[in-house]
């Protein structure tokens, strides 16, 4: 078992968005709500601090899944270049977005991380 | 190995649709053919009566990915909450939709079923 | 550990295509970019040539998810029949989809191939 620490740059609904809204309910791309597809393309940075060194990115959606609450269905890969491992790990599964810590599960990776499985606990 | 059975209330296409339309081809929303995504959010029940206990959501998509069949990508997690377990499995994979019974791996899961991997056998 | 070889038909941009757009930024649906969604029905074959004998359809999506590469997120399923097996093998993740070859995980299967895991390499 080995563990993997990256800080995603990841910014929404505000401005310098780094995702774009590619279909929701009624066509209305401004919505965000219950159906709204996400796609995003992210730095992965080595400290919180958006500004310091990029380790990879972080590309692929979200898509708003539940009516009343706010559960992300997250399907995206880090694709990480270092010094120390070349290859993409893929994050894939639901969480509620508004509690932090929160779990998504490690499904699969490529390169340096084929064959991985484990999950992720993400904080914000 | 263990199992878990549930009820999915899934409702598309009729009055009081549990699932909403945001993506097909040319943009038309009322069309349900080859592209059309559809976000559902459905109860999870104890039976199929569907005022039945609730045992958590089945929220995620359908994707219409054949041109002649109805065979669909679908990609879901069970949140399921009850007082033997608390959760989600994640659901991943193509099924052949007029098709009973249908199989759909489990790919992942959180909380109580961190590391699990699997298949559920679908039934309408 | 065994291996599955077969050729996937795959036409996007072109007359003929074998794929739909179905969302994308703007609701541009002419607009192939980040943020692109196309969902795709290719026959799979034997060999290269595509009146070669049909063993399967390759059924899914691929989403533009980066800005200024061509990264793919790829889910898709091959549904395989043929005289040695019967069902599909699910692929998900990311690649690079200018370079050949890249590495695609597989992540499970139904049919004959239920619990598999491991990866493809795809060139074009």
């Amino acid at each position: 078992p080995s563990r993997v620490k990256f800080y995603m740059q990841d910014r929404q609904l505000i401005a310098n968005s780094t995702g774009v809204v590619v279909a929701a309910q009624g066509g209305n791309l401004t919505l965000y709500g219950f159906g709204t597809l996400i796609v995003m393309d992210d730095p992965l940075t080595e400290t919180p601090c958006n500004d310091s060194r990029l380790v990879g990115r972080g590309q692929g959606m979200y898509l708003v899944e539940s009516r009343s609450d706010f559960h992300l269905l997250v399907s995206y890969s880090a694709f990480l270049e270092t010094s120390s491992y070349n290859g993409s790990l893929v994050f894939h599964g639901s969480y509620k977005a508004l509690q932090s810590p929160r779990e998504l599960p490690v499904i699969a990776g490529t390169g340096d991380f084929r064959g991985v499985q484990g999950y992720a606990i993400v904080t914000t």
